[in-house]
């Protein structure tokens, strides 16, 4: 206990430190000069997810939670397979035209990601940002792809409620119950396709990048990601309005990935004590993806959760040009079980992307 | 029993798959017309390496496998907020000179690197590459620099014997014996500042990358990681030269991460095989971070012993110009020990980087 007790102060030292000095002093936004297409986008979810609001976006919808597999990890793994061919298959373009992939996912040393790229003849990059992972492959590779390193990109991240609740929490056997503070793991992947010119006439574009800082204001509750990411996100999104002079009023509107109900109404807050009120230009996806009824706590979480509603409802949206500049913020809680275990507190970090619609 | 046959069968096809597919059609290599410059490098290391032929060239050796803290992860996380710090004041940069930290380690949810950025005031990128990190944080590190996306960068990675052995392995008290094939995970963390201009006269300059690809030709022994990456190595070193149109003898020194003695010997039949052979302008990291006397089975092994090597002997040889033109060719094995229990194979990853002494 005692040792417990010292070595959460220190992680509660360090939190306070990084609290303080986590200033908006760089320039943090790659603006790009050459703007990166989103060629195509592909999500795959599960049941729970297939049965809620956005129903109708997503690309496909699995019944099955093992997808025909002996694992919920292969099941995951067939899904990043399966969202990144999709994605490739919607593009219009050949799957040799792709040079590279970038991926992450919330299983140990990202198994899902590298072992998915053993299927696809490709150079591989594994990122890992927790449940920020679709913003950070987008933002790396759009900045790749910007900079004429490769052509064609594919990124994608994606979680299943099975294999994270049983790495993070408990097997799911043990029927444990969560706290109200909880969230619930979205079962899907997204993947996209970034390309240098413009393959298809409704591409929206990714037009700039906002990498974030990690940010660690002495939250220790697993059961409350909402809560350690919050400060990340407006801290993130802070740096993007400063950085382009830009206001909440100059997007159509601003998605952040997994806050959840909690998370988003800390964030509002967050932005309004800083003057960028977000009023209602702003939706958090861990509120979007289920329904009232689906007894999914404070919303969706995990990598998923932001990955699925990118490629689908909103890049639907930016087609069809009912939005014409988007934020897209994911946010990731920097954790493990074991640092949890040894008393550390939660780091969060949020990276945001900027995107247009190809019209114009 | 059964089951376990079965998801073995099916992670070997795969392999098999992979093993085809493993096609050298793209273009791996992106040279780098801006060059980036390596302004300074840090390798802070455990009582174990400071023992080792490499001594003299480490810029910090910690007798306590602690570090000053309560756990091996406390340890593992200092030493790379110790090499960050190192990196950069060695750099002569002032800490707001650097605008991003690429970071990784062999940690569940690399928590290693991802709570040490807590400590600095910089945008975060976490990398998974396994083993072959060093590498892949220079990589796209490079790029973004070489691009003009940043001005100056940190990228380190590191690994702790005692973390690692807890998590893939088993917990040092059980005194469990190794086999002959396996390797001994690294006590260190390197990082590397690096930079747009020329900041220090003698900065070697990373002048060309190149980016791996998945392969798996189905080992399944997680004791002979050297077998498992030598194939990712071979390809990943196969793809530069015939992308730059070079050969070994072209470069004064070729080195790979860790793939230890067996591994080396292994890539070096199949560079040989493949008319590429290295004779003596190839060591593998592994080799020569321990002592022939220092029981270390087949070499080093984990993110750090590429990482302090780099940041040690080799930075130290490029700047003496004693080699004008190396290639450091990092690996990583894409393994958790939960895919390991399932029955899978063990993919493994290799990313290049070309780097040239300063002068001339």
């Amino acid at each position: 206990m005692e040792k417990g007790k010292r070595e959460c102060n220190r992680s509660i030292d360090i939190a306070k430190k990084s609290q303080i000095i986590r200033s908006h002093k760089h320039n943090q936004t790659v603006v790009l000069n050459n703007p990166v297409y989103i060629t195509s986008g592909y999500s795959i979810v599960g049941k729970k997810e297939g049965n809620g609001p956005l129903k109708s976006t997503f690309s496909k919808i699995v019944e099955d939670e093992y997808f025909g597999e002996k694992s919920h990890e292969d099941a995951e793994q067939k899904m990043f397979e399966h969202a990144i061919r999709g994605a490739i298959k919607k593009s219009g373009l050949g799957k040799n035209d792709i040079d590279i992939m970038f991926s992450g996912d919330l299983l140990n040393q990202i198994t899902s990601s590298s072992f998915a790229a053993r299927s696809f003849d490709m150079m591989f990059v594994g990122i890992y940002g927790a449940c920020s992972t679709m913003a950070l492959t987008l933002a790396i590779a759009s900045c790749m792809v910007s900079g004429g390193f490769v052509n064609n990109a594919v990124v994608s991240a994606g979680s299943h409620y099975a294999t994270a609740e049983r790495q993070y929490r408990t097997p799911l056997e043990l029927g444990n119950q969560k706290p109200p503070s909880s969230q619930w793991t979205v079962t899907g992947v997204g993947a996209s396709v970034l390309s240098s010119t413009k393959v298809n006439e409704k591409s929206p574009k990714v037009t700039s990048v906002t990498f974030g800082k990690v940010c660690d204001w002495g939250i220790n509750d697993v059961n409350n990601m909402g809560a350690a990411m919050a400060p990340a996100a407006a801290h993130t999104l802070i740096a993007h309005f400063r950085d382009t002079k830009t206001k909440p009023e100059d997007y159509d509107h601003i998605f952040t990935g997994d806050l959840g109900k909690l998370g988003e109404n800390i964030l509002r807050d967050l932005l309004a004590n800083a003057n960028y009120p977000v009023d209602n230009r702003y939706t958090d996806c861990g509120r979007l993806i289920y329904g009232k009824s689906q007894n999914q706590y404070q919303g969706g979480s995990g990598c998923g959760c932001a990955a699925v509603c990118l490629n689908g409802f909103i890049l639907d949206k930016l087609r069809s040009e009912e939005y014409k500049k988007i934020l897209f913020c994911a946010t990731g809680a920097l954790l493990s079980p074991t640092s949890s275990f040894q008393g550390n507190t939660i780091p969060g970090i949020a990276h945001c992307v900027q995107i247009e619609s190809g019209g114009g």
